[in-house]
């Protein structure tokens, strides 16, 4: 009876379209939670805004604020914080009134604790909605409680309180979703066991923050301008920030386990990230593209390293951790509370953009931001002084979606004005007209259109706005919160035992948080004060790279970093020789994992390498096709040839798979890649071979007693590894002592055994075949780190 | 006698150091064109500038004006200019004084017309040597004069005023050298017959411009900051700039033949380029290293096209052209006063990096110089309020050679603050500590570190004390010379026809002449304004392409690069189906000069293209080797897979060349190249076949009547082609025909017969193997530009 008159006073308030005869059914929300501090604070005022916004709609409401707490006190509540309810400034107060009092009219607190609770409470919404000959259009479960008491809320739900046939489940969900990669999939996996896809919806607020969500409509309308520019020509770089003055006191018990980047830049910052550089589905409104879109540009995020991080912890962080979680006055938290991140794509529109992720509690100021800063493209004639301010082509160019906060404290879009004059929704956003006089970003206001939501509406309100209306893309699916997570757990797994950069907080952290990107990595700007340093022994650059002898060959050796410089450098010297005198660089390479860090080496650094005058050989090669990943030509494939500029021809992988078959000794790729050699390579002598030794003392795929290749004239051979795969190719040793040059690359303690054996014995290719390497007329050099060397 | 006596009298002066005894020997320095304006007002200063220099360099002078004026009449013009030859502030008055007197003892004229003036002339050097009993050390020549008496005056020098053996002879050459690559070729013969490569100086005043001549060096010193910077990786652009105000009045009868290009970029800029883009030698008092390099950065270049260029004209230049050449009212004038030229380097340093080099007359200021912007690689954590001002790792980072005029009127070089202290020779360059309170290159000047010549010297003192030391890197070389020219010709005659767009002159241009750089190519940034506008006919966007039938297929027709630009937007599109079907995308494209701008399309715009999934097929093949410049494969090459990234993988040229020879039968290539095809395209199916059309009516490499590959099922087949290279590898009807999609391009106005032809035939492979396309239940398109289909 009680719906029924609330519908009624609506009805009499006339100002409502009279939407009773074309009823869209009944929805009842259940918060979970509904006492806690979300709560509080943005979650029922939401539930009030969603009430006043679809009122009208066709939809009737109930909402049933639930909790452990006891009936009573727990009613007492929960009505305490629904009578604050507030009214939006874009409300008429009269109706609003109205309406506030028809949403506490249609609330109730209800305990739910054990299972028959949950029973009751489906048989009380079944009953209303039989009393008052209303249809159910579907119930909305909003868990506002800790990750811990999802399983059983979810089990509950799913045995006794879906919904009949016919009507849809909502269950809402807040992050944490998980710590890592393995403890999402598994509570991904116990939930997909009570609910489908469909009816989970998980909330990253910052999808809801007004700025954010318009990423996407602001893409879709301004097509037309951003089409030629929303690429790697023209776009510089992307900054997505989120910079919080609080700390973290009061919230170590969470944050100790999470750290910034599980806190922001896993969840809020990628979801920003997503928007901006996935591709735009031709129809904004099919939320199944939009989330494939998504996932596509999440999965062709460049794999992190430690080295595209830098990481920080305000000085006090230990001693509140100390303080609240009672650790013993030694304990030192590594958990960061600052984290700048650089992240590549390797999508074609995006390839060499630098996306700069960053976040941190205790900084100068609170700001969220999300900005586009273009190339400057432009070459302007006329001197500055007589240059037009506002729009010359020679300012810079950016798009900003302000999220909140900081100097304009509203949520706005900025576009400078040489850039265009963006589309924008006029229902939903205004240009500000009356700019203060102050810059931002670099650049007077007036250098921008800006943009500002005509109601400002916190987070929560818009995305319950989105649960009602079923827009799946506003949530965060299982897929892309598994691909998100894959994405970020191997850097949280490399820096989880790195030492953040202390910093004092506030303002008096000066330049000590600025960071740089050097070729691809970050790094702090400002060198680590000394106070400040942990001193775990020497490091690499304290020694200088050791040259003595190894085998009555010239050796090499240093802290392996140093070394791969040093080899990569000694490589290219020799390239320059070899091209100044033939015009030629013959380059032959092994596979394995120890030149992996040389090839990158030469791709990032050393552009002056004469590559168009290189030909690139392979040493060894295992029988596989060549892009199959164990191929050792598909990682030189990778690792360096993707990088630089060898002409096609140039490049010569080992003929192992022909006629659709692998080395089979018909198929005559030996004898075939021999030849290519003799073509090309005056007296099969290459400039340089890159070799590497095995723990059992092989090289190339040579291995110890090998039937073909450690004696014998034969050039190109098949030999038998003892792992797998068995099959492989290989230069021969006559092939390769025929070389000009022979670099021996040995990096690891793994390998310190075979090369203190190799050390002292003499000439016995068979049974260690690196030890048959002695270039007839050429020289041997041996590159080895520490490690190799002393163990 | 004379001679002795000033010797005499300088060691009177007692200031220099006695070098008689270690006498260098006597050079004798003979200025031809010794009354023109140039030695007026730059030559004889800079000689005298030399003589106070070396006085005491062990070296005796004597200096000999020469014109074709007779000699009383000369002799009275000639020291009219030396009595007002200046001292140079830096210099004290009664040493100059002093000098000044002794230059013009040491000076004299000489008419030289006849071949006969010539002997007379080096029987009086030789006299005058043999009475003073002095070594001859060397001759040096200054040509200054038209180009047009070049030959006449080198032979008479050959042939009668060669010092003699042991001594030295020098010529100074001052441009115009040429006018296009096959004149200056042609020039540069000439004088190489007359003279060796070591006697020649080529002058190019810009070079001893104190800011570009400290280029070279500045590198050299400062090779520890700029070493890990000078690259693609951080630098942004370059600048580099000679805006004039003053018109070409008076000037135009040199001016209209030569054109900003020739005058400016070709030489000067051109030479500021070089010296910022070479490679640094190890050593740079090398010369011969330093023009090897400068040679190989020349070389370097990428060619030039019309699109890379922007032209304007003042609008009173033609004016100035009717009246000073005596030209009709009709005549127009289609030389550019105003040049914007975008340059790539192809060198693995530069890749990417755009080189802007503009100058003009007429403009609104007078300024000259070489700007190098760094790329911002910081992020700065503090608000912008609170951040450092002169420091700061976010600021715009730049290093400027200023060569004078403008806001500085001074030649200076500036280094950002926040990039680094430079190194520079405390002797010629001081620090500016004084500095004025103005911008600059959109920074406070206090931004930079600011340097100025610590003596001002004009170029042409610097360039003869140049010539004096035998610098030969300071001069253009002939290979330099011919290798600019070679670089700027097909530009030049791209352009030759283009009617550069009218400005006012001064600060009238507001931005007409502002440019940007679109895809590669440079535009202005303003529309060109209507009354401007010379509408010879229709444009092409005017007409949408027309889509109709052609041999009861679709027939797509349009402007050739609107055309294009669909068929490339047409072939993405079925990419992308193919991809979303298969995974994969199989493209077979055929070879010859049409495709080549559907390439170069591809490979600058579609950035969504799925490259990686794409596997690149050729139709036909040339029999030469896939890295000759005849290949299919090689233009494919270059023009699409340097620029995108298809794995390697996927790459599938045709087997033409096995066992190291070309199509033979026995090696079994068509065959390997259909097994290829059957193991990797399901049923041979290609997604996607582009063909061409011969004016024969050939497709693919099938010609008529030939012999394979019209009939029967053999997939791929050898044939023979009527034009060289006769012998070819080609797809046949049948394997095209079994394609999802075939693609025609047909594009110019030499295919309109042929179009005509097959427009009214049925299918007669045997005659017009074209018309045996049809594919058996794919799609097949035409794309026909207007010239094809109209004629």
């Amino acid at each position: 009876k009680m719906l029924r008159r609330v519908l009624c006073s609506v009805l009499f308030m006339g100002a409502l379209p009279s939407l009773v005869e074309v009823s869209q059914g009944h929805i009842s929300v259940i918060l979970l939670g509904a006492t806690g501090d979300l709560a509080k604070k943005y979650l029922w005022q939401g539930l009030f805004q969603l009430y006043m916004d679809q009122v009208s709609s066709g939809h009737s409401f109930t909402f049933h604020g639930a909790a452990l707490t006891a009936l009573e006190p727990g009613q007492k509540l929960m009505f305490d914080v629904l009578k604050k309810l507030a009214c939006p400034p874009d409300e008429s107060p009269t109706r609003c009134a109205v309406l506030k009092d028809q949403f506490l009219k249609l609330s109730q607190y209800h305990q739910l604790k054990t299972a028959e609770n949950y029973t009751v409470l489906n048989r009380e919404i079944e009953t209303l909605l039989h009393q008052e000959g209303l249809k159910e259009a579907g119930r909305i479960f909003y868990f506002s409680v800790p990750p811990f008491a999802y399983t059983e809320i979810a089990r509950h739900i799913n045995s006794s309180c879906r919904p009949p046939p016919g009507a849809w489940l909502r269950v809402v969900l807040e992050k944490p979703f998980g710590h890592d990669l393995e403890s999402a999939q598994q509570l991904a996996a116990e939930l997909m066991s009570f609910f489908t896809e469909d009816e989970m919806f998980r909330v990253d607020h910052y999808m809801g923050k007004q700025a954010v969500a318009h990423i996407l409509p602001f893409r879709d309308q301004n097509r037309q301008f951003l089409d030629p520019v929303w690429n790697r020509h023209h776009v510089e770089r992307v900054e997505i920030v989120l910079k919080e003055i609080v700390d973290a006191k009061g919230r170590t018990s969470f944050y100790e386990q999470y750290g910034v980047i599980r806190d922001v830049l896993q969840n809020h910052l990628t979801e920003a990230l997503m928007f901006l550089t996935m591709e735009l589905p031709a129809n904004l409104s099919r939320a199944e593209e939009v989330l494939q879109c998504k996932l596509q540009a999440l999965q062709s995020l460049r794999g992190l390293e430690k080295e595209n991080a830098v990481l920080g912890q305000y000085q006090a962080y230990t001693s509140h951790v100390q303080e609240e979680l009672q650790k013993g006055q030694n304990y030192v938290s590594m958990t960061p509370t600052f984290a700048g991140v650089l992240i590549h794509s390797d999508s074609l529109r995006w390839e060499g953009v630098p996306f700069i992720l960053t976040s941190g509690k205790a900084l100068d100021e609170r700001v969220g931001y999300v900005r586009v800063l273009f190339r400057n493209r432009a070459y302007c004639m006329q001197s500055e002084a007589l240059r037009d301010a506002g729009h010359s082509q020679c300012k810079p160019k950016q798009i900003v979606f302000y999220i909140g906060h900081g100097a304009l404290n509203t949520p706005a879009v900025l576009v400078s004005r040489n850039l265009f004059r963006p589309i924008m929704p006029e229902g939903s956003w205004r240009e500000v007209i009356d700019q203060p006089d102050m810059h931002i970003f670099g650049q007077p206001l007036s250098d921008y259109y800006v943009y500002s939501p005509v109601k400002e509406r916190d987070a929560y309100s818009v995305l319950i706005s989105n649960i009602y209306h079923g827009r799946k893309d506003f949530f965060i699916t299982t897929e892309n919160l598994l691909a998100s997570w894959a994405f970020w757990t191997p850097l949280l797994n490399s820096i989880s035992h790195q030492a953040p950069r202390l910093y004092p907080g506030g303002v008096e952290n000066q330049h000590l948080l600025d960071f740089e990107m050097v070729s691809g990595e970050l790094a702090f700007t400002v060198a680590e004060p000394v106070e400040l340093l942990n001193p775990n022994g020497p490091m690499p650059s304290d020694y200088k790279s050791i040259q003595s002898k190894f085998r009555q060959s010239p050796l090499v050796s240093a802290w392996t970093e140093v070394l791969i410089s040093q080899l990569a450098s000694d490589i290219e010297k020799t390239a320059s020789k070899a091209v100044a005198r033939s015009g030629k660089f013959h380059l032959a390479l092994s596979g394995g994992s120890s030149p992996v860090a040389l090839f990158q080496r030469l791709a990032r650094h050393h552009y002056d390498f004469p590559w168009r005058h290189t030909h690139l050989w392979l040493v060894d090669e295992r029988c596989v096709p060549l892009s199959d990943p164990e191929s050792n030509f598909f990682s030189l494939h990778n690792h360096l040839l993707q990088s630089i500029r060898v002409p096609y021809f140039n490049i010569h992988p080992m003929p192992v798979h022909l006629n659709q078959r692998l080395c089979v000794e018909e198929d005559r790729g030996t004898e075939q890649y021999a030849k290519e050699i003799t073509a090309l390579v005056a007296n099969a002598s290459f400039d340089l071979v890159l070799l590497g030794v095995g723990t059992d003392g092989h090289t190339a795929s040579l291995f110890p007693h090998s039937e073909n290749g450690l004696e014998g004239a034969q050039a190109v051979v098949l030999t038998e590894s003892p792992v797998k795969p068995h099959q492989r190719m290989s230069f021969s040793l006559a092939l390769i002592n025929k070389a000009r040059q022979v670099f021996v690359l040995v990096v690891g303690k793994g390998k310190h055994d075979i090369t203190t054996q190799i050390s002292r014995v003499g000439r016995k290719p068979r049974k260690w075949p690196i030890s048959g390497v002695s270039p007839s007329s050429g020289q041997l050099v041996w590159y080895m780190d520490y490690e190799a060397l002393l163990g």
